[in-house]
């Protein structure tokens, strides 16, 4: 495994020197193709090796366990039917994607799963040729796969493309512009919708009621193949009575046979089956391979399966952190955001909170339990949370929507179209803004400031401290009465300094200097005081400034500081494209001011996994990257280069 | 009606002084409440006046005619069951409101329509106490009412909420997030579905089919009540007979009654019902009105309906421009984009295009007809669009995707995480970029530049007349190989001069001048051209720069002029706020060069309607006012100001 210009490129590694002897049968899977020869008992043991190496290797690194758990047979007889590479599968979401990777010649990555310059945690095309398609957010899988399958009818070749996708994708609103023209669309795509009940947390909404009822319907698919058998042997005669015939097979077909949502958007069901019977995999997934049109497969999962405490508590396993000696317990920010947004609520009658799917990971697990009237999980629907937000602004409240910032990005339209352009009260809690880590390229919370910084009526908050979180959340919800966004990052890493109180519009100098200036904000107020500390050491003199607020930023402290330092450097947790840095490097220029300017934040390339740490440090965002940038300019190297 | 700080105001006008003595029993309609005395007959004659006056007025002002003729009957029938404003109504799109309009005190503004200081096109909260929620972009309705609804509910209050929707807003995947979360909340909503077959074009997609299907059902919603009314004559007798009885209903009801898409979400569907029916509407929307459960009513309407010009060619209807003495028939910016993708694709086989229900928009009609196989209109659902395009790039082909710039930033993430991430083939051909005037704030593409200069790996280009844009076409789509989008205007609007080789990456110096740079693009070239023509009037010798490719932006160029004149202005057709502006200006700074910077661009606040020409100069982005700048900077009076 080689890190490679920012690109992590495989090799098949030789696997005899490091899998372990007791995954005997493993150790022999060279390529999916091995696992054609298997009988079924052997299939049934190589899950069982699968499920241990998952657990032992998994809980080292961290990672997704409990949903790979859940897709262990499912991911061994899709190798088993189609023919990868040349068959297609795209991964929904993408975190199940282990067992793949697995049987893909990559499980010696398995101890560098999501670490700097190690195997990814999501499908990737640049990883091997098994991946078709990278994916990390939700609902996507369908839209991918019916492109793929159009490319291949368009050149005339004859693959399959398959589709895998849980009941929580469902809950998002682009699988149903898929499957609007999956429906009418003559390409053959085999859909396979991995219910397993949940998404990451429990799912919520009428699709997963209704997907629950279907899901008890255990006999259905078996009943439905009987059916058909039994009138498939009717023979069909001459012309006439053919025509006829079919008709009446047809009508009894509809008669007999309950029809679906799915069936109703013309795509043949199938299901529901149990997504641990390998015999029974085998047999729907040959019969979708076989049929000339488009299927979906319903199989019945459990997350977390084979392994007690994941399926007992599958939400709590859907992402584990490597098990450490110690068990930190301190908050984060999204649990002081969640308890400061009880407090709030508590008094404020009319704060709502809303989130996308995700109650546990933003910290609203407790508002859930005290406010149920004014709490809403809508599922991994971030472009209804908004405008739903919106159509409550509007009724008097003031919600609080609490999403990542990389899944935000879903809701663009809405936060202009339905938020900003009716300058309506709606609060955005960016949570996971900046750098993220281990999730990488599509996890990373780096465009925010961007696209948030261009809407009209839009502010941005960025505390550096859950100090400065609680007091810019609470003139959000109770003070402010426009469109605004409070970003924070993911963890606990916090600035300790004096907070003042937080005033909108202003920012705070939080340590005098006389030869530069880093004004910055959030996470990299740390970064920027360390970077202080080494430049004071080559006896370089630096003032920091926390913007606070970023949009609209305070124009005065930075004129001023500007002019007294004659050196600008900003450095921000985001992308330097359309990020505040750019956005005061243009000021500074339109006013004239006369001093350098650099502006350090994350490149304009996709952005890849590792800790933040090494990350940091990867793309010259640390502090001793920053403090000697500082120094150079003031000792004038880098002037007028 | 006053124009005020960027807002419309309206006052309730004096009808009588200027409604026509033909519109007899409009004129006498002071509040929706007047309707509620109506017999069935004047209501029936209402609504011939309402579409003599519709055709009549709108005809001289350009607008949505068919849209309204096809919601005549029913806005009547709405405003007369539903106590306006007190219940709410969310009209999705927006564009089919006139007639609500009409009937709530602003008939008179109708000469003004979409005119500048006059009266929009679509909803507007600041327009009129009676516009709960505005609109523009398709399918935020369900999401606006539900939000509405519940707040509604917690604070314990009982007015009524309904949503209207065409069937077109159901292939946009954002009312599928809203159907989940409707589906399963206990906060009432009407929902009603204005099916005309139609979105703007002929809607396309396995919804649609379903729905012509549940259409021709007239005898549906009748039935169904007769059942339940026989249904509901049964006696329920005693405790045990009780729950047996409704149980056996239960099942009846079940057996008789086909269930919809709708009741598998747990939403009653009522219909379809004939839309240009005003006593049936009356009985419906009254039953709908009485039901404690959320309702979605079904009803049947003739786009055009009452104009046989319309009613035949209702696309060609759906929005017209003023009739004008002589119809200029010469192309526009789409039709040459549509021209030339035929001229390459009938080169290229691995050329395919895809729009969101805008073939005749974007200039598609002749390639949907001659390449068909490489054609898709998937309907109200740009999500999709982006990624089943990423998905046939997958596949080894160049897919153009047409989309207006305001609507794809409903693709914002899509492009980031499915086309940018990945770094694939995908052409974006951006239609509408800029302001596009009459249809004002949700319309105006003012924010591609700026939201797509931040997305990695992402090259765009801006050509200013009609042979650039096919220069820059064939580049984007037979020698560039990674995501590029191609941004052009509305209209034909075209800058007169030598046209170059385009080169990426290089900007063309259009006019030489020695005292300040005006750096732009696109449409803008022309306004920058005219300024140094007015400027040289006051002796002020200034150079003009178009860059045609906005990212990358031509570094050594602007360094080189920027240097020469030491005053630098860059004009765009977008917001100021991270557009090609401020990064220039950014630039310069970081690059410490001597000069003056000044960008002009729109505002950072919703940007209203009226024609382009009058925007221009409302906002100080016509040629007079960045003469008066130019010259004022050079003179020095702006200088470190």
């Amino acid at each position: 495994m080689l890190l490679f210009g920012g690109k992590v490129l495989f090799c098949v590694l030789q696997k005899e020197e490091k899998i372990s002897v007791m995954y005997e049968l493993l150790s022999n899977i060279r390529t999916p193709a091995d696992l054609k020869k298997m009988s079924l008992s052997e299939m049934d043991r190589l899950c069982s090796e699968i499920r241990d190496f998952l657990i032992s290797s998994v809980s080292k690194t961290g990672g997704h366990l409990a949903s790979n758990l859940g897709v262990v047979e499912l991911t061994v007889a899709m190798h088993t039917v189609f023919d990868m590479p040349e068959d297609k599968v795209v991964w929904d979401v993408g975190h199940q994607s282990y067992v793949h990777k697995i049987l893909t010649g990559r499980i010696d990555g398995f101890d560098t799963l999501r670490q700097f310059g190690g195997l990814s945690g999501f499908p990737k095309r640049s990883e091997s040729i098994y991946d078709c398609f990278d994916t990390g957010h939700s609902s996507t899988s369908l839209s991918a796969a019916l492109g793929i399958a159009t490319a291949r009818d368009i050149a005339g070749d004859t693959y399959d493309v398959a589709a895998v996708f849980g009941d929580g994708a469902l809950t998002g609103g682009m699988m149903y512009e898929a499957l609007n023209h999956v429906g009418r669309s003559k390409s053959k795509l085999i859909l396979i919708l991995n219910d397993n009940e949940m998404s990451i947390s429990r799912n919520v909404g009428a699709i997963s009621n209704y997907l629950r009822n279907l899901r008890s319907k255990q006999s259905y698919y078996k009943s439905k193949q009987v059916i058909e058998n039994m009138l498939n042997k009717i023979p069909v005669g001459g012309k006439t009575t053919a025509r006829l015939l079919r008709a009446v097979k047809r009508n009894i077909r509809r008669m007999v046979l309950p029809t679906t949502l799915f069936d109703d958007l013309g795509i043949e069901y199938l299901g529901p089956v149990d997504g641990h019977d390998m015999s029974t995999l085998l047999n729907v997934l040959k019969r979708a391979k076989k049929s000339k049109k488009t299927v979906i497969i319903h199989v019945n999962t459990k997350k977390g399966k084979g392994y007690l405490p994941a399926e007992e508590n599958p939400q709590k396993f859907h992402g584990i952190s490597p098990v450490k000696p110690h068990n930190d317990v301190s908050d984060d920010y999204s649990a002081v955001f969640g308890k400061k947004l009880c407090a709030l609520a508590g008094e404020n009658k009319k704060i709502a909170a809303i989130t996308g799917a995700m109650p546990l990971g933003t910290g609203l697990e407790e508002f859930s339990a005290r406010f149920k009237q004014r709490f809403f999980d809508v599922g991994i629907a971030e472009q209804h949370a908004v405008t739903f937000a919106a159509g409550l602004a509007c009724g008097g409240y003031a919600p609080v929507v609490a999403i990542y910032s990389s899944f935000l990005q879903r809701a663009y339209d809405q936060i202009i179209h339905d938020v900003c352009l009716q300058n309506l009260h709606v609060v955005l809690a960016v949570d996971r803004a900046g750098l993220v880590g281990a999730d990488g390229e599509t996890h990373q919370g780096l465009y925010d400031i961007a696209f948030l910084s261009h809407m009209p009526n839009m502010s941005i908050l960025s505390p550096c401290n859950f100090a400065e979180l609680e007091q810019m959340l609470e003139y959000a919800v109770n003070i402010h009465n426009t469109p605004i966004a409070v970003r924070y990052p993911r963890g606990k890493a916090q600035v300790k300094c004096e907070n003042t109180a937080f005033e909108f519009g202003k920012a705070d100098i939080i340590r005098n200097g006389k030869d530069a200036v880093i004004i910055t904000a959030g996470r990299m107020v740390a970064t920027a005081i360390k970077a202080a500390d080494i430049a004071l050491k080559y006896g370089i003199d630096v003032q920091v400034v926390s913007l606070k607020t970023i949009k609209p930023f305070d124009e005065e402290t930075i004129l001023e500081c500007a002019a007294a330092t004659r050196n600008v450097i900003t450095i921000e947790d985001g992308v330097c494209a359309g990020g505040f840095g750019e956005r005061i490097g243009a000021f500074l220029k339109s006013k004239d001011i006369s001093c350098t300017f650099h502006a350090i934040g994350f490149p304009d390339e996709p952005i890849i996994h590792g800790n933040v740490t090494e990350l940091d440090v990867y793309y010259g965002v640390d502090a001793k990257s920053v403090a000697d940038l500082v120094t150079s300019i003031v000792r004038g190297d880098k002037h007028d280069k």
